[in-house]
């Protein structure tokens, strides 16, 4: 999609330059961070909203630690991701950072992954215990009680596992544009 | 530390080329891989030796998907370590190929950091729910009766953490080496 903008960009045409301009995929850059965004935003959102009290006794988010971690991370990348939607478009408008902000994307991009694709595991696999239960331990399923609680908690998962592989197209994005910068 | 070599770096010299060396950071990669091997192993290790019965009634990591997930995400990254040791030292050999396998490296290692960050996380989740209970719900704490099996999975989750942080730090040196060959 971006490489429809090839042929207008003024540093493509000077191809006998030692340094190639490699190929421009900020603008893609922008609409994964905006994925990211959205997809931390839902997921916190679904989170906190399915709060759920049947018979005296409230289902909260904030009762298991697995869930606050979750919100907690997803916090953290949906801030993230604004901080360097503005970055990607201040790089845009200022051309020759291209290369030095694409290694600090990487960099952090990484290091995001590793948070939010560890919070994602943490609420599944607990969330898994509350529809499934675990007969060897007795732990008894609580969704057949918590119906709307179970969907916020599930719907809000499978959006945080969409929001980290959108991280991953983001590594994989920037690590390439940073590899097309590299003379053959 | 592999900067030490830079003086004896045959290419380091010829600075005159359009197409800068880079710096090599192949064996410090091999040795990062290797330790995500180790990593790997142990985490597997640890975890299927974890069995304990308890008047007859026994505890094996099998009984949980979360930790039967962990074991498959850790037994493939271990897997995919031996291999890009080889491929590493593959590339040490034929120094042509570095830019071209680094970037390889990025796009496998963010994949595989997805892959065991989240069942780091998944264990981790079910783990706590283990040590601590959850009163809200009445799950009540295992870890008072099974402390062989809570001892092997929360020394397996803990070195599954520390190979999560060896990925991200594989991520890193791959992309800052990829950038060092871009032309300034």
């Amino acid at each position: 999609m971006a490489s429809t903008d090839k042929p207008a960009d003024p540093e493509y045409k000077s191809s006998s330059t030692p340094a190639p301009a490699g190929v421009d995929y900020f603008h893609f850059d922008v609409i994964l961070r905006f994925l990211l965004f959205a997809a931390s935003l839902v997921a916190v959102v679904v989170m906190v909203t399915g709060n759920q009290t049947e018979g005296f006794r409230p289902a909260k988010f904030r009762y298991s630690p697995a869930f606050v971690y979750f919100v907690a991370a997803f916090s953290v990348s949906g801030l993230y991701s604004i901080i360097t939607i503005l970055a990607s478009l201040f790089v845009i408008k200022n051309p020759g950072l291209k290369t030095k902000y694409l290694l600090h994307f990487v960099l952090l991009d990484a290091l995001i992954l590793g948070i939010i694709a560890s919070a994602t595991g943490t609420a599944g696999g607990v969330a898994y215990v509350g529809l499934k239960g675990n007969n060897h331990v007795a732990w008894h399923k609580i969704c057949n009680v918590y119906d709307k609680f179970c969907r916020h908690i599930g719907g809000s998962v499978a959006v945080a596992l969409f929001g980290s592989i959108v991280t991953v197209l983001l590594i994989w994005l920037s690590a390439y544009s940073i590899h097309s910068r590299v003379p053959k």
